[in-house]
């Protein structure tokens, strides 16, 4: 299928498209390179020496024969996406080119602005380009599980079947998004819903978990096609940063009591996933909702199996609790439904011990990168007073 | 109390700005006249032959001995909008600065992304311009009572009881909004919820059914403090539109079926929410919905009453069905509550035969200003293709 992966250069999009690629899609690249920008905006960059898009799509086509045509602009821009749309005419859209960083949302008001317009506009800018241009494209949009918050009962994927006062209805699922970016995702769950109800678009919303890991089958072909590992306060997952803290002997860093619940998968389990989905279409008309991750651990079981696995490797490991710089419950039910992602032949990949050598081993192999001082958290929800 | 009113030119505004000043309120507005450029825009003026804002604000302190300040900018500019609420100091604002109409927002892309992000932007700006400068400031919201959609079960007031799998939680009511523009209001309902639950923010938010009229008792002690009555298809509320098609002679255009069952109310039903909302203050952290609409008709009624009111005053009128511009359910379930209001004290006015008189009067009395070329509907929900 010809598939155009917006954001394909940075975290999920470049190993989904390289994914892609290899599993015999035709895979095109929009990205605007704010990613990159933030690297430099925060002073943090990514661990891994990541080469230049045109470095990696060679070194692609090296080990694969393959192309990836590229596009550089700004999805936000209606001039640059609707004209790609309208002359690559994409069975499948992939949509990562958004802003993905709760902290970075909540530094202060400009960077939630931005994040909401950013995410928003790019979204709406799509739909309405599907609809004029290419309406039986498939939208794979990429949401957060986020989204949901940690209610008090069990997440269904997207919808939930209500009675109330003796009458029934299937609903959207009630979501209590926990910072500015997350409520930027409900803004386009909500928008992107409507579009397939009114125009009768066909979009997977994938609400997708806290991903750790670098490496794919198709990365670890060559050093060129590294993946980016962020480690830092405000783009660091939690599991990547506590790989990096334990890499340079710095104690793991847990936000308040610990008991904070997250779904969470593997990036290669993404990528898998992306392809599901793509060759798995939702029908013409249909909005559909597959919450993306594997397991759910809470914040302290995740530092304790980066401890016990850097035992092993003969690194000695503490965990601190720092104040919480986020506003959320530290212990809450949690039990969130994925089946819909198994029932099409998602294959987890479990956390285990093998898996964190290998992440720890990639912290140590690039731990002379690590900058200490972009590591704790500096971005509080409470924010500041000007 | 000190009360800021945002979008105080407009048609809830003005009236509410004004109600709010004669029950002892120091009353300021802020407004960018967005609603008067949309009068160019459309080529379709107000039909009551409004002021400028200076001259209605020396109207009423003709009238009434009382001073209201105006600012003139856009709360989309931080600036000038942190700047207002740094100096003003308001105990409550009143916030009614949005683009407020479904089918302008469906014009085209465009429109659509103009309107989420005036709607959003400027929300956000006051949250933050609160939480930094007056954070015991309470915020009243107006909303829709379209962000509800028509779900086949009873419409609480923002949140309902969910019990799944055996397990029970108060969650946000499951929204199903009809527009791109009642999409920007659940876009703010969802941010102005975290910012409560966040930064201890107080707010209530009005889920506003459709207003009629255009009289309140301010409004007329004096000819020069008319309120606008918009009756086109874009801006036209579907009461107001009916009176204006019916004084002369022009059939009733009903969308569709007619079964669309909408909640509405009284103009100055409205301006007595706002006050009660305002001396009613949410407490310190508490995000609360108020349902802000008396009775619920489908449109099949509302023409039906209009007509039956127009033969009384010797008008025959006839009533037609059109294609309906709109996606939308005809026939359907409604049921939404609006008890917190009337607990606080709201008493209704009801629609009735010489209410509409009234209304009708007053259309009759500026007819020879109606455009018949702007009442039918141009804008539909399906678009067109570029």
């Amino acid at each position: 299928m010809r598939v155009l992966v917006l954001g394909g250069d940075g975290y999920c999009g470049w190993a989904s498209a390289l994914h892609l690629s290899a599993t015999g899609h035709e895979v095109s690249i929009i990205d605007n390179f704010y990613r990159r920008l933030w690297d430099h905006e925060l002073s943090s960059p990514t661990l891994t020496p990541i080469k230049t898009l045109p470095e990696r799509i060679r070194a692609w086509k090296k080990v694969s024969g393959k192309d990836i045509e590229c596009f550089i602009g700004d999805i936000c821009n209606w001039e640059f996406i609707s004209g790609i749309i309208k002359k690559n005419r994409p069975d499948a859209i992939v949509h990562f080119a958004e802003q993905r960083s709760a902290p970075y949302s909540m530094i202060d008001r400009e960077h939630a602005v931005f994040t909401q317009m950013n995410n928003v506009i790019g979204t709406l800018n799509l739909l309405y380009a599907i609809r004029d241009f290419v309406p039986e494209c498939h939208l794979i949009k990429l949401g957060t599980m986020g989204e949901y918050g940690t209610p008090n009962i069990d997440i269904e994927e997207g919808f939930i079947d209500i009675t109330h006062n003796g009458r029934k209805d299937r609903l959207p699922f009630p979501m209590q998004p926990g910072s500015m970016y997350h409520l930027s995702k409900l803004h386009d769950t909500n928008n992107i819903q409507f579009a397939c109800r009114i125009w009768g678009l066909k979009a997977t919303d994938l609400h997708q978990g806290v991903v750790y890991g670098t490496i794919t089958p198709e990365i670890e072909k060559d050093e060129a096609l590294i993946n980016r590992l962020d480690y830092d306060g405000v783009f660091g997952t939690v599991l990547n940063r506590f790989c990096v803290q334990a890499a340079i002997g710095l104690p793991l860093t847990v936000y308040g009591k610990g008991g904070q619940t997250r779904s969470m998968l593997d990036i290669r389990d993404t990528v898998n996933c992306i392809r599901i989905a793509v060759e798995n279409p939702a029908k013409q008309g249909e909005y559909r909702v597959f919450n993306q991750f594997t397991e759910a651990f809470n914040i302290n079981q995740i530092a304790e199996k980066v401890k016990s696995a850097g035992e092993k490797m003969g690194i000695e490991i503490t965990i601190n609790h720092l104040q919480n710089p986020r506003i959320e419950k530290e212990e809450h039910y949690y039990n969130p439904k994925n089946t819909n992602l198994i029932n099409l032949g998602l294959k987890p990949t479990m956390l285990s011990d093998s898996l964190l050598d290998s992440l720890l081993n990639i912290a140590v192999k690039y731990k002379s990168n690590i900058d200490k001082t972009v590591i704790d958290p500096k971005v509080t929800w409470k924010g500041t007073k000007n």
